[in-house]
């Protein structure tokens, strides 16, 4: 990143969702990220603008089951990709920690170095607060059923035998094959129109980090689970989106 | 870009976005973007998904006037950024072409190295393609007024005399500099929301390469320019979005 780039302005209108992109760079530059991290973050980051970079009700009311459901689990996991890292380390630690459960790293380009990256810097973040939380990833003796490929390795004490799987940003083949291994799974999305978000247990639609803040702060409230009706929810992020649209010039 | 994620299914549904982005990554790979170019270029591929990936007729009726208004300029000029040149430079070129216009490379985040392997880009496609387009941008000498740095360098023979510009992808403070510099400002995105989008003479809602191979086609026919209500493109293309998500799910 140059210069230049580095340089954001706290009064810009896009301030914050600028500060969250100079932290995909700067993990991109530590090796933790696919070429195709930056891609897919830029992705988000339109449908953000789209609902307004806020969390939207539906998104806070789906938390919120998140909250539930990873409360009420036996063995609940939260499968963490290169840029929820990128994005949430510190966030996704203390959730855990909270709910003293393990942290899977999962990648979808998984290469030694990648891995290898991402498990140092949470290892490193853990130690920086102070937790004990145990990081999964590094050493996958299971297969996600119906994936090919290292897209598919997956560790037995982690998520192959979790009945609840949080995945922020997560592969729509993935969490497929997720849902069907019989998996509650807690989706967070900002596309209300992926197959991720359509096949999710619950789906937050909201920007990653702004969830984890969020989740953090509804943890200790023991929100109880609730009968969820997951398309509802979707519908009602599409409708935040068309109504910031519709009529707008004319 | 690892060996896995340069294998596209030609059965993939989304299979052109995914070659278009890899077309993205291997101008990365030689230099021609900034960090943030990836990024930009998920923004689009979010709109472009929202927009069905296809060509919608308001898009296709603004490059119709988008070719009126270069075949009626006076001194028309093609602004290529490096997202622009990573994607249809031979397209452009073709373009320039048949309007017998110079192409100037005008980039955000401008560096010596940048603005190399751009211009070693162009001309290399040049000479291949058989064309004799002028490549300009390489020796600013003049600048555009309101633009601090040196994204406000041009080129006194290009963008600074033309009364014509033609900008794919453009940062919203440029195009309202060249507006301001009472300009045509032609502008492509796929964001009908943008600044650039909104403060263009016409707007094309469009991925930049089906939007330039159109434009091909077009420019033989010499279609007459009309009263353009940029405005009510921008809401129809945003109506077609909107329909889209309604009721999708309920």
């Amino acid at each position: 990143m140059s210069d230049e780039e580095n340089l954001v302005d706290p009064s810009h209108p896009r301030y914050h969702s600028l500060m969250i992109r100079k932290k995909v760079a700067a993990a991109g530059e530590k090796g933790m990220l696919a070429d195709s991290a930056m891609i897919a973050h830029g992705r988000g980051e339109a449908f953000d603008y789209l609902i307004g970079e806020q969390t939207i009700p539906s998104a806070l009311a789906a938390t919120k089951e998140v909250a539930a459901r990873l409360l009420r689990a036996r063995k609940p996991v939260l499968s963490l990709n290169g840029n929820a890292i990128a994005l949430a380390s510190q966030e996704f630690l203390t959730i855990a920690s909270q709910l003293n459960c393990p942290i899977e790293i999962n990648i979808f380009y998984r290469t030694p170095e990648r891995m290898g990256a991402l498990l140092a810097h949470l290892k490193l973040m853990n130690t920086k607060l102070g937790l004990d939380v145990e990081i999964l990833g590094g050493v996958p003796d299971a297969r996600i059923p119906g994936l090919e490929g290292p897209r598919g390795a997956c560790q037995s004490s982690g998520i192959f035998e979790a009945d609840t799987v949080l995945v922020p940003l997560e592969d729509g083949d993935r969490c497929e094959a997720l849902v069907g291994m019989g998996k509650e799974v807690l989706v967070i999305d900002l596309n209300p129109l992926s197959r991720s978000s359509k096949r999710g247990t619950v789906t937050v639609v909201d920007e990653v980090t702004r969830f984890a803040k969020n989740l953090i702060q509804i943890i200790p409230e023991r929100p109880p689970a609730t009968e969820w009706n997951n398309i509802q929810g979707l519908q009602s992020a599409l409708n935040h989106i068309t109504e910031t649209m519709a009529n707008k010039f004319v």
